[in-house]
């Protein structure tokens, strides 16, 4: 495990970015899978000036590692729509490197990226409950490959996927897909950033406390390759 | 997870040997860390016919992951006495190349391994009970790295450690130390292999089964890179 | 480089199958350009037997690296024909692991296996005259990709595309493919093996003398992972 | 070989910046080889602000390729004082992250590198000449591992040492040392950059020409991981 600590959040988002920009200066296949969300916005604007119009990156394919449908709207769920307006589209990525999760095809996925070649980074956030993709405490478990969380796994589900689908009661879908904690760690390279005080807490307790299901990121603490980026705030209670 | 079965115990065995020469021939620096016991008898007698007298294998370095140590004898204790009956001293291999874990240098060794440039490769048995090196159900836990464990960690602890040194009161240790799973889990790929009917049932539960420390092997059906030999014996619950 | 220097051709050709083996035990595609002729031939009788029904392989793909087309006969032509007895249909390899480089498709061959993630690993033989794959003194160069070589390449071209088609008039071909110097030096890892007397001066050499276009093999002395698998015969001049 | 083509010398420091940081962000020893000169200026510029009091790096060791003593002056040569003076004060790195190579040592270089681990990334110059590290047309050969050269190797060398030492007489050495083109080429990847248009005929020559002692650098052109990075000067007789 290495932990790389930055002063603040956009020199944490470059670093992520420059992370990621080392996988991808390669003569062969790369493949990564990114996350959506708040953290990772300033990341995506450094990597949209280094990636768009770049030809020369003609061998990086993208992944997303969870989806949340919309009960009617077509097309991308929440976290493609959000990973297409993070980056996709502003650094005009082609469709062809693109490898969307949804609902159809997750049953497929760990079988499709194990015949791509295998990620060859994956970047997480995580939740202050610990969760990281759709790995919420009380859904799935260490054992879990890629899979379909129902709206009645946890107390609170319905509430949280009402939530993601923005409170729209119309779109709330009754299940949402994610790839698993062991699909998580057969990545070659786990990279997991956090920033600010609120996430403090669960930096300490899922990377330097008991591995527990209850805690999902815990898991990671294992993997032979995790680099950890934190800025000052989210790193306040390691020292 | 890739898995080998193989017919017999012989079969087995060799492939077990097979799958270390691949990491060896090489023309760097290899670290691999060993089993002692009575699953690896036969595949060290085909290694140490492939090694003995092979200059060209003066890259390879080798580490014991475990050591209950006698409580009066000097030198090496229980596991590389059997490592060194096995493999070290039938394949004449240099003092140089020999790097034991024991009581006195155990709580460097995670650090020492990351020193030396990582494990390539380290090769596991298990135990009925789930166990791998000193990871005990009950002993360990998976964030542990290397650990010292004491004889009132289980209730038949002191039962184990006394038939560890031939039944020898005056031998029986009060402890012994063992790398833990955070450490075991930091190999660049683990090999695990088992043969025999008395295996069937822990092989079917820890690679197929839910991931507990109740089970310590469980936690490696997570690594990226693991290889399980079995004999048909021992993989005769899986299908 | 790593030189391995064994006792004699059997022992040189189990080593050579072990290092082979040693790629093939993994969880991903694995890609391997072998070589036909004599010098392989007790190798092919080991990995036969290691190889056959040992479904555990499938994720290992083969490819030739060279090619001399039988003027009239179809099918394929004397390399892929050598491998088939050798190795291919002894083994029970599924068509769909095998992937023939001919006259049809060498225009290609650089591009398919970068597509196809590149070569782990090329076995090449060596000829007295330091050639290798199709790569003879005075028909390609170093920084020639997957080339043609026609029969007026060099003054005895006729002759030997006689002899290679046992020195039936009628099969004798125009031409044969062949994957360059630089094709070649683009795989992760090369083993080159040789057996007796007369290859004892070569070995020493392309290994051991100037790089130059006179002696093809030399090239390969600059791989960053190289092995040289000999008997004692072979390396006879090197000490 | 994967060729990279920035707008301007800014983006093409920039990429050539975060090629080596993304090497860099491990949790193991990276060694680095790295060149002085005016090429990489703003590349020293752009890493100086990332890597100034970053703990984080403190797994990464740098090398320098070649030296040319100065003939009284105590301490560093030309090339280690030009690293020292770009990149090693302004950055703050630690005395034991540096590994000079210089007159005393030259001939344990190749010795030296394999055994801390071999190079992960060299990065390179070229000149117009096609040299690149200290193997200038008619001094160093393709199969030459880090060498001497002496001030009669070409008829210019004298010229040549009294300009790189400023053209003080007092000063110009006898010789210089070098990593020559066998020990380049055992670097696990291979970087090489260049601007402006009195570099465009040289790349052109050196990675789509021949293979020929007389442009050192066109061996690189077999390296398995090489990557060119070329401002739209440098890369405008490619097309």
């Amino acid at each position: 495990m290495k932990i790389i600590i930055e002063e603040n959040y956009e020199k944490m988002s470059r670093v992520a970015a420059n992370i990621l920009l080392g996988k991808m200066y390669q003569n062969r296949r790369v493949n990564l899978a990114i996350t959506a969300g708040s953290t990772p916005v300033k990341m995506y604007e450094y990597l949209v000036s280094d990636v768009k119009n770049k030809s020369y990156f003609d061998n990086v394919h993208y992944y997303n590692f969870d989806e949340i449908p919309f009960k009617q709207k077509k097309g991308y769920g929440v976290t493609m729509a959000n990973l297409d307006n993070l980056f996709f589209k502003p650094a005009e990525i082609p469709e062809s490197q693109i490898h969307p999760l949804d609902e159809k095809n997750y049953k497929n996925q760990d079988k499709r990226i194990e015949q791509d070649g295998g990620l060859d980074l994956i970047l997480l956030g995580i939740g202050a409950d610990g969760h990281y993709c759709g790995n919420l405490p009380g859904t799935t478990k260490f054992e879990d490959l890629t899979s379909y969380v129902g709206e009645n796994a946890t107390e609170n589900m319905k509430d949280i996927l009402l939530s993601e689908v923005g409170g729209d009661e119309n779109e709330r879908p009754e299940f949402y897909v994610t790839m698993g904690p062991k699909s998580v760690m057969q990545a070659k390279e786990i990279v997991l950033f956090a920033t600010g005080k609120k996430k403090a807490a669960i930096i300490k307790q899922a990377f330097f406390g008991p591995i527990t299901n209850d805690v999902p990121a815990s898991l990671l603490q294992t993997h032979p390759n995790l680099t950890i980026i934190l800025d000052q705030e989210a790193a306040s209670e390691l020292y």
